[in-house]
């Protein structure tokens, strides 16, 4: 295979980071996930808790976002407009690029469809699923009750999808950002990494 | 292959529609397309431009919609609340849940993903490409140059996505209301079909 990098976004439950996994390990490629987290945690000196979190992530923590670019110094507040939250972005954006530049690998989510956007070795997939399949999933991976998890899933999304429109100005799960888009509670695992090959070997 | 419908909603300028007439042929099975606009038409008893016009698009002109609710009788306008547009939707709704009822077949456009959502024999494909294919595409089939091209791209898929908004309250476009979403500027028309096709045959 030529020199290919795969972005796969993913809706919480859906499987699409484990899709990434066994697609990488088909591919024998490096899949950059909790690996990606851990280079950005050393690189900014943030704990990797934090990093996860605010990687992909706004909450809508408007007040944090302000006060965390703020400096105090002699009495006063002076910011420069770049919160904890961009500063990971802009690092976690410059290493993707760094990874990109040199391998054939797999990435999933941190805006990474966006980032490499002008890349033509690169094919951009999003994995979901219907609500049924995804609960299912939730609750046999993810240690949440059944009861919990619609909430938790939701909440989750929604946070990637105002993350992804901060950054990058686009609808997150819209389909004209990705070159696939695949229902993995119809295709089911394997059939999703079948077919991202397929497209890899064909086009 | 037992009984499928295969609903293919599109951008202009996608190849949509081109797809969905292969796939259909490929299959032997029907493409409602034109088909299903005369079906309508000859229901309604509206002119066929008519109906194609407000069957898939709303360009904003609420008060055409209101208007168009009313009627003048004894001095007075007086209004049952459903649109020319509405009653555009009701007949066609009707007219799909029929042929899907009855055998396997090609629905392109027309809210069909939704009005079908409770089939399971239903797959709903999205197709959609990069700028620089829609427009290579719109100049060469659909008689329109390369300078109005994509303002007029820009407003039909508006106008589709405002109709599917409007009577689905989804948006149009958003991976997960498909299970198949397809760029067509990178996969081609056959890669598309042929996609389907295994698909179909596989899962």
């Amino acid at each position: 295979m030529k020199k290919r990098i795969i972005t796969i976004s993913r809706q919480n439950g859906s499987g699409g980071r484990y899709i990434g996994e066994r697609l990488a390990k088909e591919l024998g490629i490096t899949c950059y996930d909790e690996k990606l987290m851990d280079m950005v945690a050393k690189e900014s000196g943030f704990a990797l808790d934090f990093v996860e979190e605010k990687g992909e992530r706004i909450t809508g923590s408007l007040l944090f976002n302000i006060a965390s670019s703020l400096t105090y110094a002699n009495n006063v507040f002076t910011g420069n407009g770049v919160s904890l939250q961009d500063e990971i972005y802009f690092i976690q954006n410059r290493i993707i690029k760094d990874i990109a530049e040199k391998e054939s690998c797999v990435i999933v989510g941190r805006c990474a469809d966006y980032i490499l956007k002008d890349r033509e070795d690169c094919l951009n997939v999003f994995i979901h699923a219907d609500e049924k399949s995804k609960l299912k999933r939730a609750v046999k991976y993810y240690n949440v009750s059944e009861k919990d998890a619609p909430a938790v899933m939701k909440k989750k999304d929604k946070a990637r999808y105002n993350h992804y429109k901060y950054y990058t100005d686009q609808e997150w799960g819209m389909a004209s950002n990705y070159d696939l888009c695949l229902n993995s509670g119809l295709l089911g695992v394997d059939g999703c990494v079948q077919l991202i090959r397929e497209v890899l070997e064909q086009f």
